[in-house]
């Protein structure tokens, strides 16, 4: 079974000139689905995880079923207003502008040993502003994991200092 | 272990005399979460399930984990302008006025079995949604699973032609 050939290419979206990677056409194959997780599992296999952080929403899809699978706790990295309890934040770039992320301030205790996941790599902005916050509590950034990496965007280079784990790359 | 002592209850959230529902510490304690999913899971072992269908953003926690414990695929529903293919959608009731929930057009294949799952039923008019959307592509709307329930509520009076599962009842 060929991962990448359960993601839909989608021209044009969201605007012109972009090819979308479409993950719900793997998520909804149950054996891709399952695929896709245990082989993520496996490439951090030999590191002690206690917690996956994940930002909303394509990284709760992903990263929520391999803190399931590894039997870790989960971490919800979310927009602004959408936690309730007390958080930290950090911002960062997009293509104009700026946005930010925000962390529940005792999501992680110090010395927790944490694996930051998305669906995908792009800049790297996302994940590097996670593993900011991770760093922010005092976690120790495992390394990351991708289902998928848009390589031409280069993004590794933001958060190289970490082992990055990726399955389908384009 | 008692699954309600790791809901956190947040007073005045997302605004005054609302008392909130956190599961945040349920899912990052990797106990308290594989329990969660565990039993969900339990509840619904007697039926054939080929796909659990989740809404946006916290639906997708509970229902991409159970997914991956149950060996079925998962459909994310979600809000306006974040499905990247063509979508049928179904609005829904709020305290004020209406949103709309989008589902892809090819999610569902006539005679699959479905799952609706959310983290919390509340009024039910996100499940609501959701099973209409399964049934408008002609799946087999099999029950409903909910981590939390809201009993004063009375959501489960919208859906309750299908069996419904749940785990915390408040």
């Amino acid at each position: 079974m060929e991962l990448k050939d359960y993601i839909r290419n989608i021209k044009d979206y969201p605007k012109e000139g972009i090819l979308f990677r479409d993950i719900t056409t793997l998520l909804k194959d149950k054996d891709a689905f399952k695929l896709a997780i245990d082989k993520m599992a496996e490439q951090v296999k030999d590191k002690k995880v206690d917690l996956i952080v994940g930002a909303e929403s394509r990284g709760f899809l992903i990263g929520s079923a391999l803190a399931y699978k590894m039997n870790c706790g989960f971490i919800p990295v979310r927009k602004k207003g959408k936690l309730p309890y007390k958080t930290i934040s950090e911002e960062y770039a997009l293509e104009y502008g700026t946005d930010t992320l925000f962390m529940h301030e005792d999501a992680i205790k110090k010395g927790d040993n944490v694996l930051v996941v998305d669906d995908l790599i792009a800049t790297g902005g996302t994940a590097l502003a996670m593993i900011k916050m991770v760093e922010k509590l005092g976690g120790n950034v495992i390394g990351s994991s991708f289902l998928i990496e848009l390589e031409e965007l280069n993004g590794r280079k933001e958060i190289e200092q970490y082992p990055i784990n990726v399955l389908i790359k384009y």
